[in-house]
């Protein structure tokens, strides 16, 4: 059971993440492309963004990883 | 049935913290480009929209490890 | 049977408070970004608002703690 | 099966809950937003609305206690 | 399983309510911003539309009563 | 079976006449907030209308009532 | 068997029944907003509409007392 | 198993009829609203669509009938 | 498993042909209202649309027969 | 096992022929309300259209043929 | 299991080629509306464009008969 | 097992090839009726996506073919 | 379960990379419609995109090889 | 069990990675063909996106390696 519960684990982490992340940097580029004289402080939220959205997938991932020993 | 256990929080928690923070980040970003000025102001209520976000899945994550154990 | 029970109450806590929360913010940061005077106005009702939205998901992480030494 | 019943129950009431009070409130502060002069009674009809909202998620947390212990 | 039958009344009656009741007072509050003069008559209607959306969940819960002492 | 058999029907029911009243409902304040010199006759119809659609669910209502007794 | 056979009969008569009932009367409300002259004949359409649209649930109602009792 | 058949015949039957007839229905009162010297014409042509929705629903149910004493 | 395998035939005729039939005759009223002197040829238009949209279910119609009696 | 195959086949078949046509034969229609002068070359595209359409339920129907006397 | 095999194989060529094709066939129409000078080259489009869409349901039906004989 | 992962393979390479196909040429379509001029071009670069989407779906026809050997 | 799990893995890769190709792809082809001018330039950026878009689902192609010979 | 859980690993790591490039790299196209001269910057920002997109799903690529030898 330990596999499976590390799979769907890994499962919720990799559609969060790339979701998230594909919202958060697609908002960027739009935003960029409105005000280009913002790039630089739009590029540095995308990071904090990012980071933040990756957070709980980390989590996610490091959970995987107990289930898979159990 | 522990691990499954586990593992549907963390599912759920992932899913959940990533939609929610991605959806507060491209509102902020949004509005970063429409109102430059405000941007400072914008990103302090992300931060703590973030953290109000991520309350609920960190709780889950908690209750994803005494699941484990069991 | 009571550690799923657990899982499944935790799950649509997760799943609930983080939409319900980023909903909430996103209009928070929306009106802050079309009226930045009313910033200090919309962030208390924000406030309140996420700790009414955060009522039923603690009542269900309690819920789950209840069932989870069941 | 009694875990179970509860279980489902409190899913129900959180998922309810939070979409519910979320559209709720969103309205009221983009009513807020539009109408800043009007905040006193959309605030007071939010308080109202969410009590409405609440009081079926409640009776369901109740008869998740009944059922909990059968 | 009398509990299951009762949880998935419960989940109903829960779900349909918090969603109704939310779409009516969400465009009560729409409405109140655009007419405020109107807010009394709205009110009066949402608090009837209230009461005629929650009278089928009272009635599920009901039977969610008696199915669970079967 | 039995009682499966009743909360199938009171969930459709529940759900059914919820989503149901609420359109109707939604629509009349939209309507009365556009043009309150024609609220009354909108509410009339809004009786008749919320009648109208609660028809199915009491007959479900009734059935589920036979269903549990089986 | 037959038990459960009336509850999917029944749950599809009131899922589709409140749906259909409430598309038609909300565009008749709407149709009454928008042109108040023709009310009279708009709610005459309504009922047959609201008759037409009930035929097939009372006839699904009829099927699940015919199954009730196999 | 017959039992079963025939509900799940009379479930399509009672859906797809409901909202087939409800699309034509509201579409007729959209078009009187906006055209009111084509009523007649057009609650002509919803009858005549009405009849060409319900037939295959009506086959449905004779089907089900069938199944139902299989 | 005859009787089922009918069933789902019917059950996906009913769907099919009820959605299709309703989109096909919904988009011929709209067009009726628009252009009023265009209805004849609309409505030929319609009938051969409807025939054309029947032609899978009453064959669906006919493998349910056949496969009745297996 | 070969009743149920042949079902799957149909009712696929069903389902994807009658959205495919009413697409095609929509569209035909909304062309015809706008261009009324063209409507001789449109119909003789939705002919060709719905053929085209058709060909792969045709073939599912042979297949489910030929599934059902396995 | 092969049947069902062939079953599965044939509903996915044809829900994908049915509505492929449609999207195809509507697009063309809607061209054809607006550009009527340009029929010729749209068609010649839409008939490789349904070429292309058909290439892999055709290349399912093989298989479908390869599975059917296992 | 191998004819059902078969038809699994194919089921995904069906429905894909189909969808992205049809986007990518309703999308040349809609460009050709815009800029008529633009076609060859346009044409061309539809070529090249068709074959881009259709590599997956041939790798999986592909492994399919090996599956349903084992 | 080597191949159903093989299987899933071709699913997945030809599901995701069908409608990722076709989302870059109309892209582009939206682009070089609005700006001919820059069609090298957005071609050049497509193939980019697809050859990324492509890599997870050449991935998951080398783990559905591993996976069949297990 | 453990080829499974890779299986479903590597699922959503194509689902999720193939849907995120795609909006990343949509909307890159989109800001390119808005405002040409900023092109090389987008390009850029695309590249980190990607990048930043494929993190997670590589991560799930690892572990579904590891499941797999289980």
């Amino acid at each position: 059971m330990g596999v499976i519960a590390a799979a769907i684990c890994m499962f919720g982490a990799a559609i969060g993440a790339c979701v998230g992340d594909a919202m958060v940097i697609s908002k960027t580029l739009e935003g960029m492309t409105r005000q280009p004289e913002l790039s630089g402080q739009l590029r540095t939220t995308m990071f904090i963004g990012v980071g933040l959205v990756e957070a709980m997938p980390i989590i996610s991932f490091v959970v995987a990883l107990l289930l898979m020993n159990k």
